[in-house]
């Protein structure tokens, strides 16, 4: 786990004066701050913004999801650190088209104070705000708890609903009420294998013996339910799917979105081999796959480990679900 | 660097099984043979046909670039091993249009003798059959020993380049030459930071200190030109750009495009880092940059560390560079 980086302070500028670099056609700044990022594309006059941010180190998440059909504007914090209000609030004005902004973010202590008071300061600009948090980490807190739960790779699926009902023009009760739905019917379960170093910290996030693996773990190394000795692929797919259907109802006929994420150092060969199970299980049970999105969704830097997603669908979802999509870390067009 | 598997000896069948599990629609094996994979969509009569092949463990790497306006063909060997000639003859007689069909792959040995005796089978059914070989690895031999360098990540510009032709329906000599034409305009130089394990072998390929790095190491632990104390990002990238820049004519006023590509644990983050440092050295030389490519394009399983490539394009290969091409693991529609 060694970095490729210049001096650790610079690893969260230097990412994102690469980034802008590389896509220049698809990101700007706002105001110079590189902390403030924003489509580079016109804007469209009365359609709902959609405003996210968070720490960085997750890539995509979340400057990843900023793009056509999905959201418009991004504050990036150091890593794993909520950005500055005054940041959040910078990219809510920039990007609102006078229909409103949703915030749409990882339900993380610091994230919520520092969005509820970009919120006000946009209230008293006469922008109108509404707020939706992704809590889809079933391992984070027990059933009945939701709202304490953490938001993951899941979150993935909040921003194209959300996205997609924005670029219809749908209002901003409606897109809000789109991305709870979303939200609420998004169930994950991680598995890590390795820890991930922090740039400035210079020492892993935690420790993990070689032949162990932690369930549950968040995706800036906060402890799981457990820690196992490594179990092989199809017994840790088989757990994750049991914990999220548990959690959930999933019956016979019903149709899923599947989420396969590396966090990060794991080969896309592992995460076709867990998808092939969570395949089967799903087959077993006479659940639909609609959609399968395997790769790297939500990281932890160089942390090794999966996470996998269900996502329940209904028409409507489904049709938010196809719509086209892109960003330079995301592409969707059919 | 421990792995999310089942039975090490399934590895290689359970990720194909997962990958025609998610992408029914894009691949589909040849007479249930998992080592044989084609395209799933509709066979184009009289295009040039491009099979490509060789060892597991580098996705996206072969079987990735299968798909519209890339290859049309894969054969899949074990991890780091060349697949049989009679796969790859297979291959060739499930892709051929009656145009005939380039062979495109790395210069490996093995690769190099299974292709050439597939070959000579596909003769045998008269199909005329053409081969170029991608040679893009400066670290892999000496300037005018062009034809002993292994092809690494910069072979994925002679998918796109042929593959752009085929669909043109250029026949097949000038598909070949504009592949060789892609691998001769190609130039790669990586880097290592961390081993992989292969997963029947179970213990690193190479061993490196915690302190260290590898100069011009190939995607399967070949040693490179040096090993050095860990630099920064931006030595790093200079040093890879200088033997680039050394083994090729680039000057002012000239266009390429850039390939920053991850060797499999290498976060987005420091991919951004690193393509930062290439474009401002580009900069000052008063080299264009036409389309950048980052993300993980050719991997060594696990392996931490980059590869930068740069693509000199002339009027012809931008137009090819420019054209549509989708695969499951590659899109680009713009």
């Amino acid at each position: 786990m060694k970095k490729l980086i210049n001096k650790p302070e610079d690893f969260g500028r230097e990412t994102i004066e690469g980034i802008i670099l590389a896509h220049p056609e698809s990101l700007k700044m706002v105001n110079g701050n590189f902390r403030c990022l924003v489509r580079a594309d016109e804007k469209k006059k009365s359609k709902v913004a959609i405003s996210t941010g968070g720490g960085a180190g997750h890539l995509p998440v979340f400057l990843g999801y900023v793009g056509y059909g999905l959201a418009d504007g991004v504050t990036v914090g150091n890593v794993f650190t909520s950005p500055a209000f005054a940041d959040m609030y910078e990219v809510g004005m920039a990007i609102d088209n006078g229909a409103g902004v949703l915030q749409l973010y990882g339900n993380y202590g610091g994230d919520k104070m520092n969005f509820a008071m970009a919120a006000e300061m946009l209230d008293m600009e006469d922008i109108r705000v509404t707020e939706v948090r992704g809590t889809d980490d079933v391992a984070s807190a027990p059933k009945g708890e939701e709202d304490k739960r953490r938001g993951v790779a899941g979150i993935f699926y909040a921003y194209k609903i959300a996205g997609a009902a924005a670029e219809k023009m749908f209002n901003l009760d409606e897109v809000t009420r789109l991305a709870q739905k979303a939200v609420d019917h998004t169930r994950t379960m991680g598995v890590a294998l390795s820890p991930c170093i922090l740039p400035e910290a210079g020492k892993a996030t935690f420790t993990i013996a070689d032949d162990e693996m932690e369930l549950g773990m968040g995706i800036h190394g906060e402890p799981g339910i457990e820690r196992t000795k490594l179990m092989t692929c199809d017994d840790t797919v088989s757990y994750m799917l049991d914990k999220i259907m548990r959690d959930y109802e999933y019956k016979a006929g019903d149709e899923v979105s599947v989420l396969v994420n590396g966090l990060g150092a794991t080969p896309k060969e592992e995460l076709y081999i867990a998808y092939r199970k969570v395949s089967q299980i799903l087959a077993e049970k006479g659940i639909g796959i609609h959609r399968r999105y395997i790769g790297e969704f939500a990281t932890s830097l160089e942390m090794a480990g999966i996470s996998v997603t269900l996502f329940k669908l209904d028409g409507e979802l489904k049709e938010l679900l196809d719509a086209p999509a892109y960003t330079p870390f995301f592409q969707q067009f059919r």
